[in-house]
């Protein structure tokens, strides 16, 4: 079981509702107003309006960086005021409250011990309004984990998440292909292949048909302005420019295709 | 009188410092300069530039949702450096402080306790320099009040606020006309109509002289892509797109023209 | 020695991270794992990407606002993965951590007390990867000082800092002559000449070879849309435009020059 320290519990909030509204700021407020307690921080508040693999991608790269017992919350939600369920997810080490759409579909099965649809009739109402549930539901819902309430009264038991498919990472002649899942501030271009695919082979790292040069271990390694090939810190292929953006150069977007071609022994 | 909970004080930001610079952490950082227990929440700081009315919207519509004792600081200032005055505020729940330019202009007399300028020789020099007053005057007033300091002991009351004039919903025949108040980072358009205003009708909602459609209940009504109007969950007539931005559909503005034609019955 | 109050100790960041990306909220993790009392403030992770200078003015201006005992965490690290040292420094007041590139150098070698490489072989490791130390190094290292482990314990002793040579105020006939080393979210122009500098002489301002004016004390004194020149909050010449953008009106960058000339007595 995840172990909260209720002195002092962390709250982390990863979501497409920008930094340029109040939206987060209403969420942070109700959390509050259960448990003044709650320390705040966001993961990032600037996931792609809508994309749910973005927000897997990064939720995925970082919840382990967090102390356990932290109450990772997620609202990229397409589907609000639909049929899709808002549910509560414990693993061994964390909580998860979100919508059921794909979004925490990381989660091996055997790390999570429970999972709840936030229905309970004790903590929240069954007439909530359908467009603005990280204020209205989820945020109590994290609010009320938070300050020891057990997963198992905040709603029916759910026993199948929904599942987001990710670009696959392929196996091709000589090689690998995969797909742009992620882009950086800094225009770094995450591919779907990561360090486990290539298993420490050597090879040629290629942007659509342009060939970017063999694996590199640190920008530093290229001069200023050139592309280069690299695992990022999370263990993926990644394409970046010392000191510049490979989406700039490339004009590159989602879904794009990197692959890497190993070299013959 | 707001209670304030001192072991655990809130204080939240609006503010249009943006979120490039250092205005913003300087501010945080002088306030628990003051009162290092304190716990900081953006609402906003994200406001457009001298913003006013942007501002009254966001705080209105977010500033309940925090615990009972917090502390709104607001600094939205164009007139820093004149005569405008600085402020707090004390209502049946809450603390606010900025300047006296109508920011705070939506709470209502009968709510508010006691209203102060911030010109009390014992905490705040009378030297104060004309560009940050942030730093310099409102967040040490905000810091203060979060140890407990009385309202009254920041300097001499006042007793009447600064109006904003707020965009008008007007009735016009068959139904009621308004303007856009606010665009959020989604596109989404809010107008000055309210669902109180429109009292439960039936209505065809209009941007300039093009036709929506019926008042929707959720963005799942309308199919990816398409325009919509609804109430948001604030209360507000607001025309968006699904999964998309009503804002780069129209290139709409602040000011737009936005209607309600009533059914007849 | 930095007086660092255990039970509330603050940890700012001033990186070039952004706010796109989980970067920032990673590295709050890491610092909350190690210590979860820690209260996180962000000077700003918006620095223009690899941007010492910049970084150096943000933070300069900033970190006198915090309480005593704050630890200051910057990164902003074109060299990561290079030869450059990862450094940890105490001042009298202070706690600085991050790379030793420069972007601590304003630093006064009086008011240093000590300054040490992170490469403690117990508390770090000497096999982290190249490419995100604000997570795997300096991140832990802000955490341990929070924690009020001595900073002689994160490793050897440094004698001599990197110095970055910022843009200079040069006197010139008549006056003063320098440059934009920094640009905010309104467009105000900040330049290399310093109040103290300037000494008290009056003087008209010139951004390139046009004329502002003469220096005024505050937005209010030049008409709405109106170009002025004006010491910022901070102590340096600044150009801009009251509620506009001076960046915008001259399609400004980083380096421009801006001169004042002195008036004749």
């Amino acid at each position: 079981m995840a172990f909260l320290d209720v002195d002092n519990p962390i709250v982390t909030l990863t979501t497409d509702f920008g930094d340029r509204d109040n939206y987060v700021g209403i969420v942070k407020g109700i959390i509050s107003r259960v448990n003044s307690r709650v320390r705040l921080i966001d993961i990032t508040n600037n996931i792609p309006p809508f994309n749910i693999p973005a927000a897997y991608y990064q939720l995925l790269t970082a919840f382990r960086s967090f102390p356990e017992g932290t109450i990772h919350l997620a609202v990229v939600d397409p589907g609000v005021g639909t049929e899709r369920r808002a549910i509560a997810i414990e693993t061994k080490d964390y909580f998860f409250v979100g919508p059921d759409n794909g979004i925490f579909s990381f989660l091996k099965k055997s790390d999570i011990k429970n999972t709840v649809e936030l229905n309970s009739r004790k903590y929240f109402s069954t007439n909530i309004p359908a467009t603005f549930h990280g204020r209205d539901l989820f945020g109590p819902a994290a609010g009320l984990l938070s300050q020891g309430v057990a997963i198992e009264e905040l709603g029916n038991p759910v026993k199948k998440l929904t599942k987001i498919v990710q670009p696959a990472c392929r196996r091709i002649k000589g090689g690998l292909s995969g797909k742009v899942i992620y882009i950086d501030r800094f225009g770094n271009l995450v591919s779907s292949i990561r360090e486990k695919d290539i298993g420490g082979r050597k090879g040629i790292v290629k942007y659509a048909d342009e060939r970017i040069g063999f694996l590199k271990k640190t920008f530093g390694e290229a001069a200023p302005g050139r592309l280069l090939g690299y695992i990022n810190s999370f263990g993926y292929l990644e394409i970046g420019v010392n000191r510049g953006s490979a989406e700039n150069h490339f004009t590159a977007s989602y879904g794009d295709k990197i692959q890497i071609l190993f070299a013959s022994p």
